[in-house]
């Protein structure tokens, strides 16, 4: 198998999943309860919160455990919305969001609340000037993923932080579930209120993730209940699922480095290789991209078919995201960049791990050359 | 170790720990990826609603995987109220709800519904008749726990759900975490429109969950996003948490009518040891009780001590329900029931599961008389 879904999901690390069943098995009390056994579970969630607090360098009380990605941006874009909607109504977003947060602004609006969604340049970046011009009295939030999902574009989350800071009134939410281990981030002085993190992108297990909550910055819950997570997300601790998405988020930053060399180096030699197609054209642009995405459209061609037939060979690319595959045949996305239904419905995205060789770069590169030439000849 | 706070949460099946392993490991694709390791783990996140839909009696699509209990009860109970808000802003629950429902009706008044909290008796048993005279016109949600998850009183659900179907505008919804396994409860002829399932009460493992959602339901999702589970519940779905639950749900249908006998012996027994004790007053009611769950209080004495008192003898038991524990000294529940101060901050809950033994049951009894009697002669 030639795994390049890895922006889908990644593969769990079999250490990860290890710790999960440790602390399932050894440790599975209510942190909750007062007995000694309840004791032992709160202190290795309060042990988790403490290392990922290190790891990103903020502080323990202001990670809060979530089941995922979606959920961490719900909880960020709803929770605001709804805890400050006596601030104001208008929210602020891009055109090129996860649906996860695209969808939950579009939800906001059925409550009543205004939204602006910004559009990108051509390479899926968004404009801070933009931002800066759409902000009102009546703002309470401004939501801007790090990198792109599709595409791998990274948005100017800094300087769009420097402009939030000038507003105390509102909030600025960072979805990084495709930004952790591939561009470092700078939470505690980016200006960032809220941030996004989800486990199963960076070799945790899927149903953990962690929303970052800068301190003095309150939420409407998604969860009611017994006041875990600040009251901000109640519910028995996943203390297995907060152990393992930590030691996952500890095993990517110590390889960071080096895997973002090692990933910038695969995209490099595969674009290069991509060029001298004249059937693809490349949608990750050269410059501000992440090291681990490289989408291309191939027009005329539906890419159900190429996935179907590297399917085959045992190599496993996408479809725009995973999230938005199977409801229309257009990436919203690669639309808001300005490219025609040609482009916008015949992309694949290919995502690398650490993990990925040039070897398994150079038989994908192979086999989609010869798919292409396959599918060519028997339309001639 | 003796283990009794089951009622808080329950040792993870060793055969479901596996089975989340091995998924995790072998099927970790994205069930939304097209390709064909994206399709298994779809197949496999489809078998498991199928079988989770025949345990229960219901349809597959009727099944959507949550994280959890408190997910389940705050999607239903909020999901319904959002959705239909241009129907009517009252809704209908009781006083001796989880707080997970209790605090998420809470948030619904700050955002402009109104609440109907219906009172219990000295069973902790909410009537029928209140509840029919409760509903008005803008009534648009009713939603009532099975089982009490502190003292194990077991509400009419079934005869609520008659009143329910006579009221075509409005939802109802059945906190079942505490009961299943324990109080069998037939979903499609009930009039529920919406039930709670928990994992990690039923030996699987925490951040998993059912809420059944009948056919023909709407709610508006706490997770917007890429549409999985019918849009009630976007994000990546956890297939291995999912095949866990289900595992769960089997083996424990499966040992459900032994494990109730046995349990109810255990209660029974435990009873009559417990009215030999004039300090110790009986909070679980004789009739209308689940089998598992044995509350008491003893009046004068604090429940931590008592608590650290036995955990010192690896005897594990809670006050009140852990999702309550470290906040206030008295118990809403025995409050609602009309017991005094004195009654309810004194409350032990002691819960069993299939596995707990007779043995364990006389260990607990003559640790808690000799701890009780420790207690008293320091205090005279």
């Amino acid at each position: 198998m030639i795994y390049l879904d890895n922006s889908a999901t990644t593969r769990p690390d079999p250490s990860v999943l290890h710790s999960f069943q440790q602390v399932s098995e050894h440790f599975f009390a209510n942190p909750s309860s007062i007995h000694p056994f309840g004791g032992e579970a709160e202190k290795l969630l309060q042990r988790s919160k403490e290392q990922a607090a290190e790891l990103l360098q903020v502080q323990p009380d202001e990670m809060i455990f979530t089941a995922g990605g979606t959920e961490g941006n719900n909880l960020a874009v709803k929770g605001i919305a709804l805890e400050h909607r006596n601030r104001g109504s208008h929210i602020i977003t891009t055109e090129v969001e996860h649906p996860s947060v695209h969808e939950a602004f579009h939800g906001l609006e059925r409550l009543g609340f205004t939204v602006t969604y910004l559009p990108v340049d051509a390479q899926g970046v968004v404009s801070t000037d933009d931002v800066q011009d759409a902000i009102t009295d009546d703002t309470i939030l401004i939501s801007v993923m790090h990198v792109n999902n599709e595409i791998g574009s990274v948005q100017p989350v800094k300087q769009i932080g420097e402009v939030a800071k000038q507003y105390p009134k509102l909030f600025f939410h960072v979805d990084n579930v495709q930004g952790v281990g591939k561009v470092p981030l700078d939470l505690a002085e980016s200006g960032i209120d809220l941030c996004t993190i989800s486990g199963h992108k960076l070799h945790g297990l899927k149903g953990t993730g962690l929303l970052y909550v800068k301190n003095g910055t309150t939420l409407f819950p998604l969860f009611h209940g017994g006041g875990q997570e600040k009251s901000f997300r109640s519910g028995t601790e996943n203390v297995a699922g907060a152990v393992s998405l930590v030691k996952a988020l500890r095993l990517t930053i110590e390889r960071r480095e080096v895997g973002i060399r090692h990933m910038s180096q695969l995209q490099a030699q595969l674009r290069d290789k991509l060029y001298t197609m004249e059937d693809v054209l490349v949608n990750t642009p050269e410059q501000k991209a992440a090291p681990h995405i490289m989408n291309i459209s191939i027009p005329g061609l539906k890419p159900e078919v190429l996935i179907h037939m590297l399917g085959e060979k045992g190599i496993y690319v996408s479809t725009k995201s995973a999230c938005s595959s199977k409801r229309e045949d257009e990436s919203k996305i690669l639309a808001a960049c300005g490219y025609g239904r040609d482009r916008s419905t015949s992309a694949l995205r290919v995502s690398f791990s650490y993990d990925t060789t040039e070897d398994e770069i150079n038989t994908f590169f192979q086999e989609l050359k010869e798919a292409i030439g396959r599918f060519k000849a028997v339309m001639e």
